[in-house]
């Protein structure tokens, strides 16, 4: 039989006929098998891994003999000796086909490799990364024929990659002389590709096979904190996580400040764009030490963030975003260098993709979030809640796509609540009030215990208990509804409404007592009947910006909730549904999806495709701007009962029966319906 | 008769039918016509001015009537009261057609214009520059459909100029949204378009119409003085010109001495970098200032200069010049922007051009002689020399051109002579010996008479005569020579040998002196031994690097010379040739091309088609490395003769008869031989 040996190649079944003697890396690549190399067939980067089967194999209709590829050969003997080839393994580029054979590309040697997130959702990652690693052999100059060594290696890249022609990065042509010389004309040269059609740009270069590894940031540039995930772009791991408080704290707390401080002094802007690199810098610093990763070889960052941090990040003056009609200056995508974004910690040409913005006040977080949470391709109505000091909300399933965002303010992260702090040991973050004895129990960040549990005081004693996070403020005022200790307008009763001595006066109102630790030196925890405002004037936003998103898609209920941000991750959906954050659903309908704007920057750095996608994904988005929607302040003022004065929640009602109790006695009321800045 | 009206436009001779009422800009946009317009035919730009003509046009076959075109309207009033529109003109998009018609369009309003250069050769440039303004008018922005400032920019281009994309420089896009408030959302913006295929870039903003110009930089960065011509990008015009010495002489006066300081001092490099960068700047201001021109109306510059001047400006390192197989970092053009190089006088959107460097010692500057002498355009066989520190030769005609550069030193600039200085007032640049009384006469910068002339001693009694520049040399060596004061073996004679006492001893051999004013406390000018060995080195080294190209082409003569740079406009071409500088060739054969490398660069400034023009005229060009050439040493010492050992001088002996004498007595011959490293 005179025909050639049949390669299958799994897991992708692609399979074709070739001459005896060819490379198993040579007919992957007539395939197109997802085989890596970067060396190019020369047997030294080994990213070309294969396992050859053995056997009879009745699926692909081959029986594949013992010798079905060529013996090991030198190459291969000498990488196992110095580095080890995993037991079964072959290189793909030495390797050569003898006889009919069935070859497996393991996940590693797959540059399109998926890589599954830690996190419950089965959302993966497939690889694409921008920036990919080519090892060239360059010629030397040559007097009598005399070209530049940027135009040689160009050249080397033409031959030995097909690849037709190269931008360079100015900075890595500074350097490029130095590179050849060290590496005797062997070289990996590191190329950024946009996008498919783009032409590959020279970022950086190393001497000889560099198998140090290549780095991306995804940055969430948030106005409280800035978290960054330091990835493998070779293989999708996230190798350090990291956060920083963001330095234009100091500037204004919450966005509005912020944009109101550029407003009021000259050069405020470019000193809020400084501080924000200087901290970025320091972030990328950071990571990359503990990661024990050289930060020149982080060649991309991926950006998320609001529009104002995006501007200020930028360094572009936010003021329009502080007022009607919160022009964003470009609502677009950004690619740009280090160098041009002013960031010190990277290497000059580091490429930086910026996500697009959907709305002048619906940011580049945003559009992660919808990279992440995909609510155009689910089929049932799915609404996504980025909780945050603004709330940013998507509403959609396959056939269309809103977005808004609501000014929540910081009531939600501990912030204008009179025992709230942030989340740190020692903070409550989770309560339960005996709806008979109306006595509280509770736990706290740092201990697993709760405050009724044996060793609980033991166990936090170095923390102390210090005040309540977001997630217990929550629970807190959800639970006094419960326990009837709460009306549904707001009111906190007194003692003798109540019955419990820990509902006690301040001032004309009444606050509830969780924990008195003054004997001790410690804080004396209450609810006061303004953080109850406080809460009621976030949860009616956020209540309210859902609502217009549903009367916008012509729906009055959802099919299901998905909470987003770290803070989401954290929050008890039945509390939630108690205090009439989010419309009712059955409660296993609400689930968490943890930091779901860094995941759409971790998802973006790591698949270029995906760029594209959100790119078209939020030019197709309906926007809705709730500052003009006259409807807002209705749903707003209707949603500031708890859990609402109009819509009825009887997902809510088969589980639970709030106590029908009413406190106002009939003196005024303060501050209820207030309608908050936007923050 | 039913047809439309015939429209003829001159001086393009295009020509065709319009209904009655078309606006004649419209007409010439569908001819092709080149009729420029910055509004886009709002008639407030004033830039599509034509003249009709009216009456009998047999050439045309056309009558026009009086009525031809519509009567001036509302728009043209207003434009002729407010800033007057000469005689005869109309605004083109304003007047309609109306019959049959003849328009002239004068040079003011095509783009393409051409500007003929002041200087005596022929060659004019025509306008095609790279950047453009267009004037737009820009939705606002409306919350209900958000989109970015730039998003709507760019559909505003798209709907009003028919530009289906465009690329945004990052600093023009942190300052548009005040240009566009500021505007009321009529902007001008210069888009700039690195070639015909390229996506237009956007690099500048301003409100309104944008009146006050766009110019350029057309930059020499020479290893002694910078020399910078400003130039109006939409007229051509040369607005100013002026020059600085080069900052980095302080840390070598020749280009070998500045890669030693790199290769001996880390950080030498960079040091050099600031040093040029900062005299850009310097240069960029002053001459902005002397033109009136704000430098943030510079939105191109143009750098011509050799290999490593080249490096030091981009700040490479440029240690691997310095040595065999002087490899440039890159050869290829370069294009980037101010803020990528550093250069803080200029907008930082500002767009650098870099010419290509045709091999290690033939820079960025030979490729502009290329440029503006175009060897390969010529019939005849023409040798172009570009004299100064280093000789750039280029030897072609229609069918091939060949370059190489030759280490000719610095004595041809004075340096390295015993009275050698640089050329100002004071210095001889032109000297006479009577060849029977053996005296000199000669002239000296900044003032027209000869010494033996009345009034001379007068006129040049405050400046003193304080040195001889670089003509004044070779006009000493060649007069000397054609005297008999000087033998072919290049000896100066003794008084005895010559029987003038001009011929004084000086150490074991003589110097021939030619003015003594050290009785008024000046100097003693003389032309000593060394000097005619300095000059015979520089010559030797010149003429050897012609000859090489010429066995390269395999010829013995050529057809013309052109004598290129500062220079050149001053050597005089009979002495050149008793030197042996050229080849021998009729003297009106030998013309001076004044500073073709700044006419290059101001081509490429203006015509964006001559850049790839001359990029692909490097890549063709035939590089001659001289270092490595045996027979360039060979060549190198046959020609330290005066004016050479072999070759036959034919037309120089149908001038002059050079006598023949002899004034070595056998005792040793110093140094005339040695050759120079290179400089």
């Amino acid at each position: 039989m005179s025909q050639d040996p049949l390669v299958v190649f799994t897991p992708s079944g692609k399979r074709g006929r070739f001459p005896v003697g060819t490379p198993v890396l040579t007919a992957a690549r007539q395939l197109g098998v997802d085989l890596d190399s970067v060396c190019g067939g020369r047997g030294i980067c080994s990213k070309c891994q294969i396992t050859p089967s053995y056997g009879e194999f009745p699926k692909h209709g081959v029986t594949v003999a013992a010798d079905a590829l060529s013996e090991w050969n030198a190459v291969e003997e000498r990488y196992d000796q110095k580095r080890g080839l995993k037991s079964g393994r072959r290189l793909g580029c030495q390797a050569t086909v003898q006889g009919d054979i069935v070859i497996d590309v393991p996940p590693e040697s797959q540059v399109h490799r998926q890589v599954v997130r830690k996190a419950a959702t089965a959302r993966v990652i497939e690889m694409d990364p921008a920036t990919r690693l080519f090892y060239v052999e360059v010629e030397e100059p040559d007097m009598h024929e005399p070209t530049g060594d940027l135009e040689r290696l160009a050249r080397a890249l033409r031959t030995q990659w097909d690849i037709p022609a190269i931008d360079t990065d100015f900075a890595a042509l500074q350097t490029l002389q130095r590179v050849l010389r060290k590496g005797h004309w062997k070289i990996t040269v590191a190329l950024y590709k946009a996008s498919d059609s783009a032409t590959p740009r020279l970022v950086a270069a190393w001497p000889g096979l560099h198998e140090t590894g290549l780095y991306g940031l995804a940055i969430d540039l948030g106005s409280t904190t800035i978290a960054a995930h330091l990835t493998s772009l070779e293989t999708g791991q996230v190798v350090a996580s990291s956060g920083i408080m963001n330095p234009q704290i100091r500037f204004g707390e919450d966005l509005m400040s912020r944009v109101s401080y550029a407003m009021m002094n000259p050069g405020g802007d470019a000193e809020m764009t400084r501080a924000a690199r200087e901290a970025i810098d320091t972030l990328a610093r950071d990571i990359a030490a503990e990661a024990q990763v050289d930060p020149s070889l982080i060649l991309e960052t991926v950006f998320v963030c609001n529009p104002v941090m995006h501007h200020l990040l930028l360094g572009i003056d936010p003021v329009e975003l502080g007022q009607a009609p919160f022009a964003l200056a470009t609502s677009g995508p950004l690619e740009l260098s280090a160098a041009e974004l002013g960031l010190a910690a990277l290497r000059p040409s580091a490429r930086i993709y910026i996500l697009p913005c959907i709305a002048g006040h619906v940011g580049a977080d945003a559009a992660a979030v919808a990279l992440s949470e995909e609510p155009g391709k689910s089929q049932d109505l799915v609404l996504v809640v980025d909780v945050g000091t603004n709330a940013e909300i998507l509403l959609g399933n396959t056939t269309r796509v809103l977005a808004c965002s609501s000014p929540t303010g910081p009531a939600f992260e501990g912030a204008q609540i009179s025992s709230g702090q942030r989340a740190a040991p020692g903070a409550i973050e989770a309560i339960r009030i005996d709806p008979v004895t109306k006595e509280p129990r509770f736990r706290v960040i740092g201990c697993d215990l709760w405050s009724d549990e044996d060793g609980f005081w033991d166990r936090t004693a170095e923390t102390g208990i210090t005040g309540i996070c977001g997630s217990g403020i929550i629970e807190a005022v959800a639970e006094l509804r419960l326990a009837g200790l709460l009306d549904e307008g707001g009111l906190i009763g007194s003692a003798e409404q109540t019955g419990t001595t820990r509902c006690v006066p301040e001032g004309r109102t009444h606050a509830y007592l969780i924990h008195d630790a003054t004997a001790e030196g410690g804080p004396r925890i209450t609810v006061t009947q303004g953080d109850i405002r406080a809460i009621q004037l976030a949860k009616s936003a956020l209540y309210a910006g859902a609502r217009l998103l549903m009367d916008e898609m012509g729906v009055d209920t959802v099919d299901r909730v998905v909470l987003a941000g770290a803070f989401g991750a954290h929050i008890s959906p039945l509390h939630a549904m108690v205090l009439g954050m989010i419309p009712d659903v059955p409660l296993d309908k609400v689930t968490s999806a943890g930091n779901a704007a860094g995941t759409g920057a971790r998802i973006a750095l790591c698949n270029t495709a995906s760029r594209r996608e959100i790119e078209a994904t939020v030019r197709e988005i309906t926007k809705v701007e709730t500052a003009i929607e006259p409807k807002f302040q209705e749903h707003f003022v209707a949603a500031n009962a708890i859990p609402h004065k109009t819509d009825p929640f009887p997902e809510l009602a088969k589980i639970v029966t709030l106590p029908k109790v009413a406190f106002n006695t009939g003196g005024d009321r303060e501050g209820g319906g207030r309608r908050r800045r936007r923050a």
